[in-house]
């Protein structure tokens, strides 16, 4: 007999529910599709039909402590309304569950989550990389999200198609009705240039965002998580260049050992001598926002 | 009798020594150049020597509780030292006394000083807001300070004086041998039109930056000091539009009138109601660092 919590994670693209025990393990997840064109209310009928369907499967296992949902929005933690949500068109001003940080994003100083002043800190998608870039659907150009997303990805994989200079993604979109940043993930790693181009803009702008949230909060760990997070060794090394060029405290407290940025060889990091900046990846990769929301009930906030 | 202490700004252009009393009232402030091209010790000396003067003057006024020094540049807490400074050339792994943020930015959370892993948090100057601007002294390229700072600001007139669309600005530069920021201000206040442009990327930069900020962290007041904001006027409302572009966060908490961003017409900012961003300037202008610096020996940190 254990007790659980419900995580909803409600993305653009999946709807995602599970339920996890209070050690945190996995008992069921169940993905769906979002299906943003039907209208808020059959998502929302969808995702409550999981929900019940799980609560009455484990009933008997442990007491239910309650469930938590992410979405990928500004929420109004004070009245729980969903103030804009890019990825999901005709949710504006709905009340939601709230996760307090948003998707894709969170901050934790001195061992707890620091949630800004209405909740919404954490929106690393949407700095500026470049001011003159892409749209946005949240109004602004340039976004991080406008390069280092699997839309993202895939956006600008269809731009180096149309531009005639990318054969092998030519085939590989064309061989594949649903061509995704998976595939263009593994052209990068048998080395086509187009393919790597790519994830070098994915690395650049997370190197870009990175070094300026060094400069600005001078933190001893940032992680990078998501779906993206599995191409790792496509992009990452991108991050590490961007940073030495642009953050002078990023330089001065790097890992000592060029190969050693991040996670190094061994996986190990230095647990001893001069305070390091450490960059990596998350463990939990696209799941930690359903781990996240289903530890959300567990919680006690203080 | 008050007891008082002594601040030192050591910039790149201006040295500036002050006694501040215990109420954080100025006693007397000194200002000389900073002679760079003289070398380290000669700086140092000069120092030295105003705050010996200082010290001797007030002597019988009260005790002398510290000297505190504000340095542009990264400082390793743990060992004192300057490990670089862009702006004091030669200066680099010089030990010094620390403010222990960078001058020109500082960070309050929960009503106490974030000084990051190293103290080096604050070093929002070398925030990045065009990947591909102009070459910056710290290695980075479109750093916030190649935009919004006075030497940016001249660099800038002078840039559109060379490509001859600025006959305002080329005859004010002719005509005054000390052509400065400030001259660039007065052309812009009178509505000349390339000065208003110089005042605008000022602004914007700011507004990138502070949009990102505002993204990551959800602070409830950002505020812009140093010598730059007496030009409040003219690149404020570029700040602003920035910032309702590139950050749902401030435009869903921006103040509610469109004249009252920051500051607001009658200088006050509402009290109640739904949480708000407030962007506003500092009231001590060029010398916060200066009181800043003073204030350090005055305080015992928790």
């Amino acid at each position: 007999m254990s007790n659980f919590s419900i995580g909803v994670d409600l993305g653009g693209t999946n709807l995602r529910i599970a339920a996890v025990n209070e050690q945190g393990d996995l008992m069921e997840k169940v993905t769906l599709g979002t299906r943003v064109a039907l209208g808020k209310d059959h998502v929302i009928h969808e995702m409550c039909d999981a929900i019940r369907a799980l609560t009455a499967k484990y009933r008997d296992a442990g007491l239910l402590q309650g469930i938590g949902v992410g979405v990928p929005g500004i929420i109004d933690l004070k009245t729980g309304m969903l103030r804009e949500a890019p990825n999901l068109p005709g949710w504006s001003e709905s009340p939601v569950l709230t996760l307090g940080t948003g998707v894709g994003g969170g901050i934790v100083l001195e061992g707890r989550i620091w949630h800004g002043m209405t909740g919404m800190a954490g929106e690393f998608g949407h700095m500026t990389v470049e001011p003159e870039g892409p749209q946005c659907g949240c109004g602004n150009r340039g976004c991080v999200e406008q390069y280092a997303s699997a839309t993202a990805v895939v956006r600008m994989a269809k731009e180096a198609i149309a531009s005639g200079r990318a054969p092998a993604l030519a085939i590989a979109a064309d061989s594949d009705a649903e061509f995704n940043a998976r595939a263009v993930y593994n052209l990068a790693i048998q080395g086509d240039e187009e393919a790597r181009k790519i994830f070098g803009r994915v690395g650049r702008a997370l190197g870009i965002c990175i070094a300026n949230l060094v400069n600005a909060f001078n933190l001893p760990m940032y992680v990078v998580g998501g779906g993206v997070a599995s191409a790792w060794e496509a992009f990452s090394p991108f991050i590490f260049e961007e940073l030495r060029q642009r953050s002078l405290i990023y330089a001065a407290t790097a890992p000592r050992s060029p190969l050693s940025d991040g996670e190094g060889a061994s996986g190990q990091v230095e647990s001893e001598g001069p305070a390091r900046t450490i960059i990596t990846r998350a463990l939990l990769g696209s799941d930690a926002g359903l781990y996240g929301a289903a530890q959300l009930p567990m919680t006690r906030t203080s």
